[in-house]
């Protein structure tokens, strides 16, 4: 993992994705910074929370930040941190559901990414490969989510596509795999 | 690209795949036809269609052919064009809203196809990763694209699933990856 | 194929999963043994079992069991069989659908699988990679269903993704792809 490297390991619900770029950070030997967008609005996503955080035990700083990513992603990021942040798709829900401007969230993100001084891992679910939902509110989030997944794979170093808790690299060091 | 070369690109929603497929066609050198099967059926889908239109510009020759691919396909193929069709599941999803006969249309294209006089690339949504849909012309209606998707990818030479505007390649020149 | 190896066949509805995995078994020249863990509720099922079936012929062995696959797999098990269980996400599915104990099957079949005497080929769904599921059961299911992937695909020595017909490998002979 070099200095300034971002990665995202994109998947399904319970692909493995978190634990496999927890084993990415901390592989990595440096800090571990875990950037949290999950909010506890009901019993079972507190649960899901609390499961998450029971398996990084006292390892990991964490943070949690529903919104500002960009701010805190920057000011967070070191050449002797690394940071996970879990999930991106969680965080694009967040912003949707206070009415944001999901345009403007993102474009500071991607901003921010140019110009960070230290490795970030994102997580981030792939939701595109079911049946068109019915509901257009569903159809926006997933094609908001496709395009910031798209926007920060450009960016990334490193992109893997997880299933089964098993990985296929996507990119490597800057290349797309062909 | 060899002269009658099948390419096949699937992938979810917002994955990439016209940009990808565009980019395949636009690397061979030849006149590029891009025949569009979407229609412009609400305000919504305009903004799609628009979206997609806007970034071939002028290069393209477009074609919309809601239903008969198999004859257009044929008419417009030649060794010095390549056509891009964008995408076979609406396709499919024009056929059902129409009551039309899928599996007559499908065997219709697979044998333009076996005959094709020149390159085609397929742009085609993979929709079957999610939860098992509650209604049952959803669930026909994934049946369906699924053995379309894989009809069409046993004659493709190449077939590329993408996630995140990467592709992962899983046959090539024939050849099934392994 | 080693003598116990186990194997993993991952994919959408309709992506070449039972197919492929019928291949594998085939391709070991050992005797073959179908287990069937879907139950006909309906003709919707009943023709989508039929199909599954005809395509088998009698070169296979069928034994259906919708619940207790710890004990049939490992009774049925030998170096000069090799067993297709077709499909997990079904046996799943069942389990719920009479309120069993998921977590108590699924430790029985994995327990199971560490002491097999022969080869076994498991089809699973990958249901995760679409939008969150509105109602709570079926957001469980895709939960579960992910679960048990994650756990087959660390026992297995072989793990495919299909989509189209076609495989990626993702674990072959005990050794993640990376």
């Amino acid at each position: 993992m070099t200095e300034q490297a971002i990665t995202l390991v994109i998947g399904g619900a319970r692909s493995g994705k978190s634990s496999f770029a927890e084993r990415l950070a901390e592989d990595s030997g440096k800090k571990l910074y875990y950037i949290a967008t999950a909010e506890a609005h009901d019993a079972e996503m507190a649960a899901r929370i609390a499961d998450h955080q029971k398996r990084r035990e006292d390892r990991w700083i964490t943070i949690q930040e529903p919104l500002d990513l960009a701010r805190v992603v920057s000011e967070t990021a070191a050449t002797d941190r690394v940071i996970l942040v879990d999930c991106l798709t969680l965080w694009l829900s967040n912003i949707m559901c206070r009415d944001g401007d999901v345009e403007a969230y993102c474009e500071d993100l991607l901003a921010a990414l140019k110009n960070i001084k230290g490795p970030v891992i994102f997580v981030a679910n792939e939701v595109g490969l079911g049946i068109v939902p019915e509901n257009k509110m569903a159809r926006d989030f997933r094609d908001d989510a496709g395009r910031l997944n798209q926007a920060v794979a450009r960016l990334a170093h490193d992109v893997h596509f997880m299933a089964a808790g098993l990985s296929l690299c996507m990119k490597r060091d800057g290349n797309p795999q062909q």
